[in-house]
C-alpha cells in the first residue's frame, strides 16, 4: 500500500455511486456495475440512495462529485480509470481532493507483470496507470492493469471516502469482494437481511393486490418485483445484528406464505428457477437433456451457466429445421405434416426424443413462435408449447404469451415457464394449479 | 390526449435520464432503461450528460429533479408508474411541477380493454394508473396498463419538458420509438452521426496506442471500447445536417481503416458478430449448424435471437456428456480418450459432425474449460478449442483465455472468437493473421 492515512472512526451508513463513461451515456453499454456494486452493499447494511451517470468530462465529473458529497460521505466510482487519454476518473477525483498523483512503483511492475504473463509488452499507455493519489490505500488488481485506490480524507469535518474501481466488470467485481467489502465491512453499522419469494405463473398486478396490507410496513420492507417470466416478492429487515434481522425477514416470508400466493411459489432465494430446478434434479439422482426449437439454445445455455451442472446435465438438441427435429430427436415426420412443428404433439414428441437419445431421466421441450415473423391467426406470435417428459410420463402446456412482447422476451419466458413447469412436475409436494396441461 | 398545451419554440439538445426504482439500488436489476433511452437520443442528436437512479422515495426523487433541472431543461423518467403503492414517480413530478392529478377516461378505458384482452379482471390497484397531472400529453401504451405522459411548462422563463414512460423495457422500448422519438425528433437540432468499427482478436489497449493521436479529436470523438471478445471503436461526428455529419465520421473511418488495426476488423457498425456472420452466409447461400460443449447452448441462442435465421441456421447439438459427443455427433469415442474431450482433434471431429448431421454447408464446434473447476496443469480452465468446418476444409484453434475470467465471460468471449474466426475463414477478402490455425 502507497501509504494507509485512513480516518479512523466513522461508520458508513450509506453511500453514493459514480458511474463514469461516455460509453454509458450513449447507451452502447449496460450498467451492469452499479447494480452489481448496489447489490454488494445492500448485502453488508450499506443504504444506496443514489446512483449517477457521467461521461468522461472532467468538468462534469467534478461537478456531481461535490453535489454527490453534499448528500452522503462515501463515493464509489467506476470506470474511466484505463489507459487512455478519455480515462480521467482519477486525475478527477485526486484534483477534486486536492491531491497530487505519484507514481506507484509496486503497481508500475505489477503492471509489467500482467503483460509478461501473457507474452505482450506493456503498451506505453499503461504507464499511465501505475500513478495514483498521494497517501491513498492502492487495491492490487490481480484481473486487468488499473489498479483499485481508496482516497480517506476529512473534509470540511467529516470523512469523505472514496473507492474508485476500474469499469471492466472482470475486474471490478472481483476486486470489489475481495478487496473493498472487507474493508467496508469493517466501517458499516446494521445489517439489512433480505429474502426472495420466488414465483412462476402469476403477475406483478396480482402479487400486489394479494399483499398490497404487507406493503406498507416500513421494516421488514416488502415489495414485488418482475422478472422475465417469474415475480419476486422481495422482504428485507434491518435489526443491529444479523440473528434478529433473519428473525423480522423470516418471520414476515412466513405472513406472505400464508396467503394465495403460495402454490406460485418455485423457491425461497432460489438464484434463478434452473439453479432451483438442477439442485432438485440432482437431490433425486436424476439427469436432464433438452430440446429446443424456438428456444434455439437459450435453454441449455441458462442450465450449462451454473458451475458443475454436468452430474445432471447430459446434452440436448437445438433442432430448428424440421427436418433436425426428425434426423437429431425422432420425431415422426407425419406429427409435424398433421400438428405442425408449434403443437402439442411435436411437444411431447421432442421431450420424449431427447430424454431417449440422450439417455436421461427428464427431457424438456420448448417449440414455439417467437416473432415477431411468423406468427398466423391460429397460432400467433408468442404462442409456445413446452413440455416435460419424465419416468413418470409426459405432460405438455400451452403458452400465450403476449405478441408485443419481443422475440427476447418470448424465449426468455418461455425458458422460464419451462423450468417452473418441471419443478413442479417433479416435486411431490405442494402441485400447483395444473390448469392447462395435458397429460400425454 | 388529454390536453395538449405545449410551449412553442425551444429546441432540445440535450437532456437528462432519472431512472426510479429501489430495485436498482438494491441491485436487484440492471438499469437497461438507461442504456436504450441514451442509445436513441445519442441517434437524434440529442447530449446526454447525466444519467441518474433515485429509489421510491418522494423526498429524494424531487430534490433529485430540482437538481437535475438546473442543468438541463429536458428529462426523461423511467420507472415508478406500476400500481403499486410504492409506485409515486407521476405523484412526485406532478407534485413538482405543482399539477393535481386526474382522471383520464380514455386511459381508464384502455385499461380495462387491456385486462379483457387476456381474460382476466382489471386489479382495483390498477385504477390509480389512469390518473394524469392535468394539461399533460398522454401516451397510449399498447404494452402495459401505465401510460406514458408528457409534461410542458415554463418555469421561470423556460421550458421544462418531463417525458414519464413505464420501467419494463418491453413497455418503455415500444413507447420511446413509436411515440416519444417523433416528439422529439421535431425539437432536436442538430445530428450526430456515429460509426462503430468492430473488431476481434486485439485488445483495447493495443487500438489506443494505434490510434491515440485520433482520440484527442473533440468533433468526430474516436475512442475505443471493449465488450467480451470484441473491441469497438466509435466515431462520432457532429454536424448541422445528417448528410454533413456523415461525411465526417466516414472520413475519420477511413484513416483508422489505414492503420494496423485493419486486419482485425471484422465489420463496421455490424450489430454483433453473429449478425454479420449469418449475413454473409445468407449472402452466399451457405447455412450452419453448431456443435457446443463448453459453451452449452451460448453460440446457437446467440445465433437464433436474430429474428428470420432460420433460412441459414439449421440447428445444433449441445453435447455436454462425452457420450452425446460420440451419439449425437459421431466424435469417434478413441478420439475422445486419446486427445481428450478439450483438444484440436475433437473440436474438428465436431464441427465435421454437425456440419454431416445436418447437412449444413458450415460448422462450428467449440469445446474447452470454462470453469472454475475443471482445469488441470496441461489445460488450465480458459483452455478452449474453437473448429469451423466449411465445404473448403476443417481448422481449428486454440483459445488460451486467462482463468481468472469469469465462467460467463470464458464462454461469451470463445463464442465471439468462434464467430470471427468463421466469418474470417468464409471470406476470401483481407484474411486476417492466420497465426495459430491448424488446418485439419
Amino acid at each position: 500500500m502507497a501509504n494507509d492515512n485512513s480516518v479512523k472512526g466513522n461508520v458508513i451508513r450509506d453511500a453514493g455511486i459514480i458511474c463514469v463513461g461516455t460509453e454509458l451515456l450513449l447507451g452502447e453499454i449496460v450498467n451492469t456495475d452499479a447494480a452489481f456494486i448496489s447489490r454488494r452493499l445492500a448485502a453488508l447494511g450499506i443504504g444506496v440512495f443514489r446512483q449517477y451517470v457521467v461521461g468522461d468530462n472532467p468538468g462534469r465529473l467534478k461537478e456531481m462529485i461535490g453535489a454527490a458529497y453534499s448528500r452522503t460521505d462515501t463515493l464509489i466510482f467506476s470506470g474511466g480509470l484505463g489507459p487512455t487519454a478519455d480515462d480521467l476518473t482519477k486525475e478527477t477525483v485526486a484534483e477534486w481532493f486536492g491531491k497530487k498523483l505519484v507514481r506507484d512503483e509496486r503497481t508500475a511492475a505489477r503492471i509489467g507483470d500482467y503483460f509478461c504473463r501473457s507474452h505482450r509488452r506493456a503498451p506505453h499507455s499503461n504507464e499511465k496507470q501505475a500513478y495514483v493519489p498521494e497517501g491513498s490505500v492502492v487495491l492490487d488488481n490481480d484481473y486487468g492493469t488499473a489498479p483499485g485506490i481508496i482516497i480517506e480524507e476529512e473534509i470540511d469535518g467529516r470523512k469523505k471516502t472514496a473507492v474508485l474501481l476500474p469499469g471492466p466488470p472482470s475486474e471490478l467485481e472481483p476486486l470489489f469482494l475481495e478487496k473493498v467489502e472487507p474493508y467496508l465491512m469493517e466501517r458499516s453499522g446494521g445489517t439489512i437481511v433480505s429474502r426472495n419469494i420466488c414465483l412462476i405463473g402469476i403477475g406483478e398486478s396480482e402479487v400486489g393486490d394479494i399483499i398490497a396490507g404487507m406493503m406498507e410496513s416500513d421494516n421488514p420492507t416488502v415489495a414485488p418485483y418482475c422478472g422475465d417470466g417469474e415475480v419476486r416478492v422481495r422482504v428485507a429487515a434491518k435489526a443491529a445484528d444479523a440473528e434478529k434481522a433473519a428473525a423480522a425477514a423470516d418471520a414476515a416470508v412466513g405472513r406472505i406464505l400464508g396467503t394465495g400466493i403460495r402454490e406460485y411459489v418455485y423457491g425461497i432465494d432460489a438464484r434463478s428457477p434452473e439453479a432451483e430446478l438442477i439442485a432438485r434434479l440432482r437431490e433425486k439422482g436424476m439427469t436432464l437433456a433438452t430440446a429446443e426449437s424456438c428456444t434455439g439454445g437459450m435453454l441449455s445455455e441458462r442450465i450449462t451457466s451454473l458451475a458443475g451442472c454436468s452430474d445432471v446435465f447430459l446434452g440436448g438438441c437445438v433442432t430448428y429445421a424440421n427436418g433436425a427435429k426428425t434426423d437429431l430427436l425422432g420425431v415422426p415426420s407425419e406429427t409435424i405434416e398433421k400438428f405442425g412443428a408449434v403443437s402439442a404433439e411435436t411437444a411431447a414428441a421432442m421431450a420424449i426424443g431427447a430424454r431417449e437419445r440422450l439417455g436421461a431421466s427428464v427431457g424438456l421441450s420448448a417449440t414455439g413462435i417467437a416473432g415477431p415473423g411468423g406468427g398466423t391467426p391460429e397460432k400467433p406470435v408468442g404462442t409456445v408449447w413446452i413440455g416435460v417428459s419424465t419416468p413418470d410420463g409426459t405432460a405438455v402446456r400451452k403458452l400465450s404469451l403476449s405478441p408485443t412482447r419481443t422475440r427476447d422476451q418470448i424465449r426468455k419466458i418461455s425458458c422460464t415457464a419451462l423450468f417452473g413447469f418441471a419443478i413442479f412436475r417433479i416435486s411431490s409436494d405442494g402441485r400447483p394449479k395444473t390448469e392447462g396441461i395435458i397429460e400425454v
